[in-house]
């Protein structure tokens, strides 16, 4: 049985392994004040090619949105966000529950653009009564998004533009942000990032960590007091080294790139098997994630060996599904899928 | 210059200040335990001809919104409401302040459909990463709606179903019930109402009084502590008699109804009236708020002498715009504004 | 009867319920943007001396400060005060439920001192865990305090030094602000506190208003998107002219000034009274609340013809108590409860 | 150079690396439903001789802290805490960002008895203005307390008769259960504590864990829901495998139990060491926590060798220090601690 429903179904890079073993008996201070975590800061600024930079680690991803978004409002500002955003979907409320509306904008594909935003705030502060609505401040984009799709650099640019014109702050969620920025069509660099966010994370706990965030903050408005806020919400982990080993192992010889470039590679194997076995797919993904058409009939025979993500009914016959790989996936299970694919789809319908 | 913007640019029914004055100098404990609230209630218990429900008074809808649903939901639990809702767009987020997430359904004319709460419940709880998203634990609804559209007995039975069948309470937002229970259409009554709803309430901010919604309260679960949330979010009055004066007055001779009846009369005038010059309608409301589609030539005249609410673009060259009725509007202020329109249409365009 | 528990039994000063009736069939717009509420604000703006200073009004206390500190704080922040302050004790964790701490200093009077809060912070920043602890970032006092007591300008002066060395807010609840400013050891003015206090406000429910409390923001920082803020948690009243009127009514003629100094005199001579049959008191207040100590064996024959507040007990037989004066507080009622607390004392242990 | 500074300076025992390298790229779900999770549980139901017990894991204290408390309570309600408890003091305020506060009791020693319990709901209930302050609803205690102190059977069993008579909940904060459990005066088991609270946890971070506490609820009413909870306040591990594994192998062989056993032999020793020296105590802990009191100038050499928590001031010359010993501590580490303390106080004084 191959798991191709999630990037997070394996363990960790064992390098990561090795390293924590290697230092598992030295004492240091607690809560990310350790040298470990002091080097993968170090290593992150200069990735980024940014030494103003401040970064900071978290456990997992709906921690990281809660604690920056909490950190970034007053209490009747909002967040806007693609309709299909992790926040607004997936968190249990997580935003609301520190205070905040999250502001849902339409998409297809996963991704929102300068003119929505634009208009939206525009029509906020042109209304009479903007007082009795929630106020967007700040916009919320995945890159990847939840289809798989990324940012260029050029919609990048535009989202900054018109964050700095209604004074936004633009916050990246980058739970699979390797993915992205290793996708064959990407222009993105973290340098680039650092340029057109205030705020933006990179994901660990999908790209070859047992878990964490490294949460990077660009805007000096959003550094300060950043970790009582972390704190506050149970953010703040007591063995924080554990989390500085982890970025230090992923930043150390390019490692969190060559993994997520494994992913790409394998993903992209994967697409051109799907496409000469004549398979559609929902959206154009270029990342990890891949969203082919398929026959229900293919998709009962696809699980007596493969896990997948059921994604949405297309019509009576057919479903888009969603396949994922990751930096631990192996080629003989893509080559595998593709196979069995390619018999299920030549005899099963 | 005549108002026709909304229903609540008076002050009251000139009977309120006749009782505010004749007791204002007697001296009463605080925070609505006095006598007249305790009559008040009892009159409102009379009206629903049920002697266990729970009344207690508030100063204003939003107030008394948030303190309904921060007293019924639990941290994880949000509410579904028409995505034209009052607490999902006008309310600055209040829900959102409590913790809880507005959950919108789609709609034209302000209501929703016992349908529309079955299904999405029942996505809800068919979805395998439901514990990572906002479980629905109230319906809101308003009655009348934000487009002056009201609920048949039919349809609340339905939606009482539909929350009987998914442990949901439902929650009325009566800001202007009395306009709803009087629209020459309506077969609801207060008795209809307890039977159907959890809870609810009475609006007088928008019918004949200074101030105050008489909150309804039928399930048992809602009752217990409910003061002591009043009092967390700011809606306990300390001169709390204020609110039982009032509303003993309203629920006195039938006055609430007489009033509404008054509003009504004059808003099926306004809307015959319009009729018969030609004038559509946005939306189809039996109520005291009327939704004309006028040209912007003859909204551009019409600023001489009256204020309206403008409501949404339709092409170009018309626009939707609201006239409210109250209990305060006088006959003649209708009479001008129709023979007024008449003169702008006939040669305005 | 009488009733000496507390300062909000009766209605309002009759002006008051003479100018809603005057302008009660007035038209005007909603939300506290009418013109009452604009030569209200320009009153106190007059009184305050001062131009640029922001005026609000809400409808009560607790609403108030919920507002306000809301509306001042990072999450991650809390707000110094007596631990017999209002939001500590008597608001049913209001101040909690918008996520903020309210961090209790030890008091005997209800006042804290310039010393305390420099303490108070100085450990804070100078503990190694601060990040683990709320940051104190707003100073909130009572003038009066719920003791009776009131503030001097050199208190006053050390307290803003003390915020402005640690960058704190200073807030002054005033809910009884008129028998503060009017007791007759009092140096403070309301220019004096637009100095002092980044925020306070004038009480209205305890001083004549039959409700309403006008918040005055100096502090610019304070001043940005608050009316949003007023909104999100209920306190935006719909028609907000009925506080513009009420105050305007209050900042006419003196007459806020004029009904504290009536209510004043009153207490000055219940203390004399007292004085004169030996009474001592729990603390030495010059303003409106009196807290004598009594026998129980009085206190059992006072509830005769007497309401009081029991505020504490001191020994087996004897209790500290309140009594209030008010704007409305009659002559004839103070020399009664003299009177037969004269005839108590003597025969009655 | 060694720490004593802290319990959680190492990572974790060693069995913990060797089974998340075995299993490192086995494929599982994700967030908890994977079958080591299961099995952990299994062990801990097996460890306390219950199997109505609902087990969850978390990664942090403060998350847990603030998890429970937020499935436990309506906005309304308190939680009563010792003043020095974990909730009140070292979380940044994060009870309060959930809206709920914490009610303080005076304590000496870290614990709270039955009594100070009884007296402080009662006089709650008792007081006419109830509905104006919080409403106590939970008991949180801390064993071992952060005095390093420890509840008694019997303690346990008066708290647990107060909390049923008046319908609180009573939770206990395990971050150090194990060195509780293990303590020469220990009369509790986990079987007890079953018996006794509503919920607590088996603290990992602590006790041999890289990170994770165990939630054991045992009161139906909070079981309901509690995972969307935990996901809301982003508390659910993606990768929730490496908490089930933490806790499968602290589970077998009652390894659990077995280093905590060590770390109380050694601060057992430690404490003799220190009474042979005549040391006095600030507190009489019998767990991994130890509290000297040692002069200053002591001190100042201590630092050249060892790494120790300042606690407080004692009078001009001495000091409350702390110690931790923990599953990682080496009788090495603490034989020199004591020898060089031996030479320092002999002459270092």
């Amino acid at each position: 049985m191959y798991c191709f429903n999630s990037d997070y179904t394996e363990g960790c890079h064992p390098k990561i392994l090795d390293i924590l073993t290697a230092t598992n008996m030295e004492q240091t201070v607690g809560y990310g004040e350790d040298e470990y975590c002091k080097m993968a800061a170090q290593r992150i600024k200069n990735a980024c090619k940014r030494d103003d930079i401040y970064v900071q680690f978290l456990v997992g991803g709906t921690q990281t949105n809660l604690t920056v978004i909490s950190a970034a409002l007053r209490s009747h500002q909002g967040v806007l966000s693609a309709e299909s955003g992790h926040i607004g979907v997936h968190e249990t409320g997580a935003i609301e529950a520190t205070g905040h509306k999250v502001l849902a904008l339409p998409t297809t594909d996963g991704k929102i653009t300068a003119k929505q935003v634009d208009d939206a705030v525009t029509a906020h502060f042109n209304d009479d009564t903007h007082e009795h609505m929630v106020q967007p401040k700040m916009v919320y984009i995945s890159n990847p998004t939840e289809f798989g799709t990324i940012y260029s650099k050029d919609e990048m640019k535009a989202l900054r533009q018109v964050c700095d014109k209604h004074h936004l702050y633009l916050f990246m969620d980058g739970a699979r942000l390797g993915y992205g920025l290793c996708a064959s069509r990407n222009d993105l660099t973290l340098d680039v990032l650092c340029e057109y966010c205030d705020v933006f994370y990179i994901g660990g706990t999908k790209v070859g960590a047992l878990f964490g965030e490294a949460v990077v903050i660009v805007n000096d408005e959003l550094k300060m007091d950043f970790r009582y806020i972390m704190k506050q919400h149970g953010g703040m982990l007591a063995k924080g080294r554990l989390l500085g080993l982890q970025f230090l192992t992923l930043f150390t010889d390019d490692l969190y790139f060559k993994i997520s470039r494994h992913a790409i590679a394998l993903a992209d194997r994967l697409r051109a098997g799907l496409k000469e076995l004549n398979v559609e797919f929902l959206v154009d993904s270029p990342t990890n994630q891949v969203f082919p058409i398929l026959s229900n009939a293919v998709l009962e025979r696809l699980k007596e060996g493969y896990i997948y993500s059921y994604w949405q009914k297309i019509d009576d016959n057919y479903s888009a599904i969603r396949f994922c790989t990751s930096w631990a996936t192996k080629e003989e299970a893509v080559d595998s899928l593709l196979n069995d694919l390619k018999e299920y789809i030549e005899h099963g319908q």
